[in-house]
């Protein structure tokens, strides 16, 4: 219904697309952009002109060149002087970074964090951990944003995370928290890590050129960030993904959500332990232990990680039918599970899953690692830049 | 990444903007358009020119008017000289109308279909039908295009139906038989009949102005139309939305597709008929008798119906946590379910769905009836001239 853009927002656009085109493939010939982005020299050159003016590009002349005539001017992003910063509010830890245009990881921190420890309390030490790394940086540097990934629940319209069992946390306002400790210009974004890490990948990882893509991420719990037809998931009020509160058992374990019979409850970390006798571990270096343990041949730890691995291709098989997505990647704990049951993955998505949908499906595990939800706060923070360079840059 | 558009695509933007305002929201003043589309009025007089100059719209002098001044000329659609073709291949009827601009039928016709009857041997009674409805089109009229809504699978790029259970079809070029029988210059647009129906639902139905929606179809299978964040979710193959075979017991009932346990099973017919011990039952008439004998206290009849819609909503309150939609509508055979059902639909909703999931979704039937199949298969001809009106017109 929407009718035709104005100059003014075609010049954004265009401006958005370039420095976009460099922020993902980095340093690339004016002539290059000429063809990918479909707009004659002498508007590339303005556009470039403007960027550059702004601080948010530069351009250099290559040293070489084999071809004969005046070589193409290479227009790469400013990928020290434009950062961003990005935090993630992890299970038991938090991490905070600078990233620079371009996706670099520029600097980091990263802190323990007790379970349940509220967001009033988190933002104080991630502000201390950004206030230390703001003390490296070069002067003339543009900060454009501050990206956070949380681990639970997020709602889109305030950025307040909401029924979030694993942190602790119950309808919290984290974005204004960190907001009001840190005291910056521009607004704080705030994302499930499920999703920002899937974003991240999307945009330049494993999942890139791919348009329907689902990344599972366990800790704790089990989310999913979704890429449907290109664009993020989100769902009405920014809850979607929450595939770890799909039913697979009518009458099954008690989950933190309040029902019975959750996936996450069969694939989480909990699940994990319960199935192999160990009520009483909990944390990741736990579950690699147990993971290690069935791998050196420990009969409990195997059949544990066998029913987990069905359950987890029980769940990413409805999740193929649902979706017919292209790809599906298995990030944070879930990954650890796909490596150790790969077979059982494999053997009850093939009986599961349409044949249609299962014709094209490619497994994979994060290309981006733990760097991903980093990464992919970032991108929230970008984004705003990406849409409207010259007015945030 | 794409940089802004030229000046040629902001024009057919412009113009599929407008005649996509009369289309949906029918006869519209000069003034009201100028507003709502965010264009001055000299363009918006421009663009009626021309779409009225290639038949698709006229404008009018409104009667009378309780304003001073020259009143605002009323732009309408020429909703009866230009129309598409629709059909709908069902389990058990063959159905053809021709629809014009706007969305009213205006002609229809409807034959029995055999269930098991292959593509090739419907192709002819489809275009018999339309030859007939042909003999009746006004002279000078224009025909846009033909959409077809198939009840199951389809492959979005070729328009094949691929693994179709209930027709019996096992990927038949169905597009290519119509393409082939009726002869038209136009190409013949595939959809699966769920995914047809919440398009019209969500362009001018219950669902209008509804980003994020769920649209249920029963027949003898069950699938799904899904609108996420404004738009058909696909998926890679065009076979997003089998949520009948989301498998919600591990161990179930032999479904058609050669697994276990889908959902389909328990909420399609013959999970009811099962239930409810009417093994050699089948058909929407039968259905309905089902339901008509648990109204009437039938106890078998009503422990079946109590099941299935308990099912109904176990089922719903999965794709509600993963979706996170603000509308789920209950189309088909499963309209009758719900309706039937709709305490125990609601109750286990309440009890397995997240509550942030749950605070904003509602539940519906269609607005448009059995229409929706006929609507949303015209509305796929008609997008192609929204796209690019004067291209197509």
């Amino acid at each position: 219904m929407r009718a035709g853009p104005s100059q003014d927002e075609i010049r954004r656009q265009n401006l958005g697309a370039l420095l976009r085109h460099v922020h993902v493939h980095g340093a690339t010939t004016r002539a290059e952009l000429t063809t990918t982005l479909g707009l004659n020299r002498s508007t590339i050159g303005a556009l470039t002109a403007d960027l550059a003016g702004a601080g948010l590009v530069s351009e250099t002349t290559p040293k070489q060149t084999r071809r004969a005539g005046r070589p193409s001017l290479v227009v790469q992003p400013e990928s020290v002087r434009v950062y961003a910063y990005a935090y993630s509010i992890e299970v038991d830890r938090l991490r905070a970074a600078r990233i620079g245009l371009g996706g670099a990881v520029l600097d980091r921190r990263e802190l323990d964090r007790p379970r349940g420890l509220l967001a009033a309390e988190a933002a104080p030490l991630l502000a201390g951990a950004a206030r230390e790394m703001q003390q490296a940086v070069p002067a003339g540097s543009i900060c454009v944003g501050t990206g956070v990934a949380v681990c639970q629940m997020v709602r889109r319209d305030d950025g307040r995370t909401w029924l979030a069992p694993a942190t602790g946390w119950i309808d919290e306002p984290i974005g204004a928290a960190l907001d009001a400790e840190l005291g910056y210009d521009q607004p704080v974004t705030v994302g499930n890590v499920a999703d920002v890490a899937a974003f991240a990948e999307h945009a330049r990882g494993v999942a890139a050129g791919c348009d329907n893509v689902i990344y599972l991420y366990g800790d704790v719990g089990v989310g999913a960030g979704i890429i449907a037809g290109g664009r993020r998931l989100t769902g009405h009020g920014g809850y979607g993904g929450e595939v770890g509160h799909m039913k697979v058992l009518r009458e099954g374990e008690l989950c933190e959500c309040g029902s019975r019979g959750c996936w996450e409850t069969m694939i989480g970390e909990q699940g994990l332990f319960r199935a192999a006798s160990r009520p009483d571990a909990r944390g990741r270096d736990a579950l690699l232990a147990l993971f290690d343990a069935a791998g050196r041949g420990d009969a409990r730890a195997q059949t544990a990680v066998r029913q987990a691995g069905d359950w987890l291709g029980f769940g990413v098989a409805n999740l193929v039918n649902i979706f017919n997505p292209e790809m599906v990647i298995f990030g944070g704990t879930i990954r650890d599970l796909y490596l150790a049951s790969a077979a059982q993955v494999r053997s009850r998505l093939n009986s599961n899953a349409l044949s249609a949908c299962l014709e094209h499906v490619r497994l994979r595990t994060p290309k981006l690692g733990q760097d991903a939800a980093l990464i992919g706060a970032a991108e929230l923070a970008f984004e705003r830049l990406l849409a409207d360079p010259l007015d945030a840059g």
